[in-house]
């Protein structure tokens, strides 16, 4: 038997959706199934409580004030006069609607129609475990033809055809359509209430499994189809939606070209004439974004990259560390850093864990350590490759001898990371493929290593400029990454030996030309995405070298005191995590790689 | 042959060490040799260069003005005078250090004993990859004896014994023994070498594994000794250590009481007179602090956390989210939040990932999602168990009917960290006992839950004022904890049905009655150290809760659109990884589990 607080509720649930019905002027067929159970209810509730259901008279507390007494009594009696007549009228539609729903019992058991069997669920307070068992939509195979399965999840398209309704519901980024009928169990009633539940809405759909004669073509599980016998609401989109996902979820016309400022108002006309949902829309709405099943998959694909990255370092004897993100003074060596007030000191956000990963792997003796966590830049970078809050995943390692051991590391730990996406995110992969066409990422084992000599010389060979002592412009990498694919046929490189003017100055010199540096970067489709180095654990020579830069010592006073009392010679890198994402997978824009991206123009949500 | 620019180093290097050890007034014989050494170099320089080792004369570049010629060819002269001078002195130098090389040469090789087994190493600075093989200390077992072995690490302690030393090497958390006593490869100056380094200086040492006549107590390997024949110093500790490894290391003489203030100043005595290093001096020390075997132990028993927590989630279906931690608006929620400016925005440091794993997992149907980052309260808390920043460890999940699905997920999840950390982290939990002695964590399989009012009812049977609806303080939490280990013998529980009242406005009230809710605690040792609850999906109902508590509905804004679109039933929790570190362990204070930690009055190293 139902409480009275959830009569109230349901009762008050039904009520909504006839208001809003009649403001939505509904036919009135619509809303007359919810009308009928409401009333249905009220007697109810009059028979759990004794009371009519409505607004409870209430007794006026009694004031202190002795000239209101008058005017309260008045008060009490017209609300007594109101109260009888609201009772009145309560009992009258209660004994109307108790009538009704008999009569209704009455011919849907003549038509052989169950009740309950559609309708808006209880709201799921975890009122009690019941046996019932959900099955993932993924799961969902024609093995399974015959069995009786519930399903629960969005109602992505509904779409009405005579005396029924196909629907497709999906689950993470599996869809599988179910099929309702008017027939022995599926009354019209249900019918038209599956056909107008909102898209979107969340539903508990419990059917039959069959094997279509044709496949599904517009869902993932193509070879299967759901017979409903029950539809339920768990919970209904109550609002328009910013966009359609169909429109969300429609496969690139082109790439959008990765150069110049990006602005995410600005409208991309599509030549086919459809509509294309704006940057702006999507990212305004990034939880309604998130749920179409390119950015379901690429944001799992973006999870296994974790997964990989540390199952991977694990196995190398890396440990977890967990530097600081709040950072004493107002600059780390740098202006683009989000300063602020740290109980009345000046502190800033990490512009990366350089200094601690450092201390964690050489000053203090754990000697591989690995981290993963949000990086922050205060850069007023308005570009398709940008974030002003990325995630960072870093390593630092000692060495014995040379840098060639980190640059090893680094070598398995991609080729685990590229191969583990290609054998674990098959299902993911498919997915963004429909919507982002994109080349398979080709990558060599172990993968391809060029000086910074040697890939200048390949620039200047096919006649660009480009001096050995100078930094590469971001136009010159990308024509580099073309130059390496077509002669290596490899997305994947590392260049070494970069000129040391272009590294921070606490990168170790090249032992033979004092010119060049111990340091590295990782290329994907001629972008980079890490840089590393083998760093100075002498402190002596960090001054030296900072002074060469002409950096004040007092600034990196703390950061040289911690190499003082014996650090172990060590390199590491950095990975920009979103970046790795979109450049595996070609997509046009790193922010389609963060979960809520952040850049100069937003902060929400 | 070595290089012209290797030479200068080695030679400045020596000559840094002449000068030092003059400085600190050190006997002769002990800077004697690397003098000697160092002409040998120059000689060798002269050799390579045809020049004289020594700042080169410079030619002065002509300058514009005419006026200042006449004391420009003044100067020349001096200088040309002046190099005369000093490459005369220089070519007299060369040919005494060449004449006591070769004489030295002629002693050595006529007593056997070899040259360049022992001395300061070349910078590491990636010259070249030999075929050097190094061992770890924690690899080194009585199987190797009779075996050349090589190892790195630093000099823990140097005991000088007559004519030998015995030299303690430790790497991570483990520590070998090798001894040098002056034999047919071990020369004077080689143990006088030994002896002299600075302790934590990093050295390579070689040497030949034996299994000593009784077990060495004061190292880790205690079965296995290693008889030295070289010895290298890697890089040396160049400054006095502010506290000794060994006070560093030293067990406790008894808790510290985890109650009232906290000053890292605060200066506690030993009862047996030893020297005890404050917290002030350790954690401003940071790198150096975490070298001792507890705190390697205990930093590597939490990444295994870390490692635990995503193995279990992931074979459970949870995906990794990376929320923002840059939040729109000066305030989330509270007055202890860290603002920013944010491009001209207000901004501020998320105080958990809430609202955006809850966007992921319920409202853009991820369903199952982690996330494990830095969680930042400006809480002006100075005691041992807060920080300003730590790492949540944070879950949240669509469920079907009940939050009892998260709590079993969460049961399993800790049941896997504690076996886990018992079963994989034998040697850290040894160290970390040695220092500071705790009992074994007791828990049950599946975890004990009472609800909230069964932990008042169980606190007034043991004479504890606890009223049903109100908060419990941290004392009774404490109190309870003590009485639940008492009669269930276990040290961890979970409590549920929280009062309403007492949590945040989101949580989804209970539906057997209106003053509780569907929320929960854990507890460890009878600290809290997971806090979650089922939350409302329903919009309406969310600003209904809301109101209830008196909050502007335009600051929940954001969050509640999201659901509006339809959202998935779902619950969580965060876990404080800190915390559940330190509570495994029974620490003293919450600090020995932070990597570097953050308080009010710390924000370094």
């Amino acid at each position: 038997m139902a409480t009275e607080e959830e009569l109230n509720t349901q009762i008050a649930e039904l009520g909504e959706q006839i208001k809003k019905a009649k403001q939505e002027k509904k036919p009135k067929e619509e809303w007359d199934p919810f009308l009928k159970e409401m009333l249905a209810l009220k007697a109810k509730f009059k028979e759990v409580t004794g009371r009519d259901h409505g607004p409870q008279t209430q007794v006026p507390k009694p004031k202190d004030s002795g000239q209101q007494e008058a005017s309260e009594k008045n008060k009490e009696k017209r609300a007594a006069k109101a109260a009888s007549k609201a009772k009145k009228e309560a009992e009258k539609a209660a004994k109307r609607a108790e009538r009704e729903r008999r009569e209704r019992e009455k011919a849907e058991k003549l038509a052989g129609i169950g009740q309950g069997n559609f309708g808006d669920a209880k709201m799921v307070k975890s009122h009690e475990i019941t046996d019932k068992k959900w099955i993932e939509v993924g799961n969902l195979k024609p093995a399974l033809a015959g069995q009786k399965v519930l399903i629960r999840g969005y109602i992505q398209v509904s779409r009405g055809v005579g005396k029924g309704v196909f629907v497709l519901i999906r689950s993470t980024l599996y869809t599988v359509q179910g099929v309702a009928f008017q027939n022995k169990t599926v009354s019209q009633g249900m019918v038209k209430y599956v056909s107008a539940l909102p898209v979107e809405s969340v539903v508990d759909v419990e059917g039959t499994v069959t094997v279509p004669e044709n496949p599904v073509e517009s869902a993932t599980q193509k070879m299967v189809e759901i017979q409903i016998t029950s539809f339920h609401c768990v919970s209904k989109a109550k609002q328009a939606l910013p966009f359609l996902m169909e429109d969300a979820c429609r496969p690139d016309e082109k790439k959008e070209a990765d150069v110049g400022a990006y602005d995410e108002n600005e409208e991309v006309k599509r030549e086919d004439g459809l509509v294309r949902v704006g940057d702006k829309n999507r990212l305004d709405n990034r939880w309604l974004d998130l749920r179409t099943p390119a950015n379901q998959s690429i944001m799992r694909i973006e999870s296994m990259v974790g997964c990989l990255f540390r199952e991977c370092l694990l196995s190398k004897g890396f440990i977890e560390v967990h530097p600081p993100k709040l950072i004493a003074g107002s600059s780390e060596g740098g202006s683009d850093v989000f300063t602020l007030d740290y109980f009345g000191q000046p502190a800033c956000l990490a512009m990366s864990p350089q200094l601690h990963k450092q201390m964690a792997a050489a000053c203090s003796g754990f000697e591989r350590v690995f981290t993963t966590g949000p990086v922050f830049r205060a850069e007023n970078s308005n570009t398709r490759r940008h974030l002003c809050e990325f995630t960072g995943f870093d390593m630092e390692m000692a060495i014995h001898e040379h840098y060639d051991e980190v640059m090893d590391v680094f070598s398995d730990l991609f080729i685990h990371i590229f191969d583990g996406i290609n054998e674990r995110c098959k299902a993911e992969l498919e997915r963004v493929r429909e919507q982002h066409p994109f080349e398979d990422l080709k990558y060599l084992r172990p993968t391809l290593k060029i000086t910074y000599a040697e890939g200048c010389t390949l620039l200047r060979e096919a006649g660009i400029d480009q001096d050995d002592y100078e930094d590469l412009s971001t136009e010159n990498e990308k024509k580099l990454g073309d130059i390496v694919k077509e002669k290596y046929d490899t997305d994947f490189f590392f260049m070494d030996k970069y000129p040391l003017s272009v590294r921070p100055f606490y990168t170790m010199p090249c032992p033979d030309n004092p010119k060049l540096s111990n340091s590295y970067d990782f290329f994907i489709r001629g972008q980079e995405i890490l840089s590393g180095a083998q760093r100075i654990h002498e402190p002596d020579f960090i001054e030296e070298r900072a002074k060469a830069w002409d950096i004040d010592l007092s600034t990196i006073e703390e950061y040289v005191n911690s190499f003082r009392n014996g650090a172990l010679p060590h390199g590491g890198g950095g990975i920009g995590l979103e970046r790795v994402v979109m450049l595996f997978l070609g997509l046009p824009n790193i922010r389609k790689a963060s979960w809520f991206p952040r850049d100069p123009k937003r902060l929400a949500p």
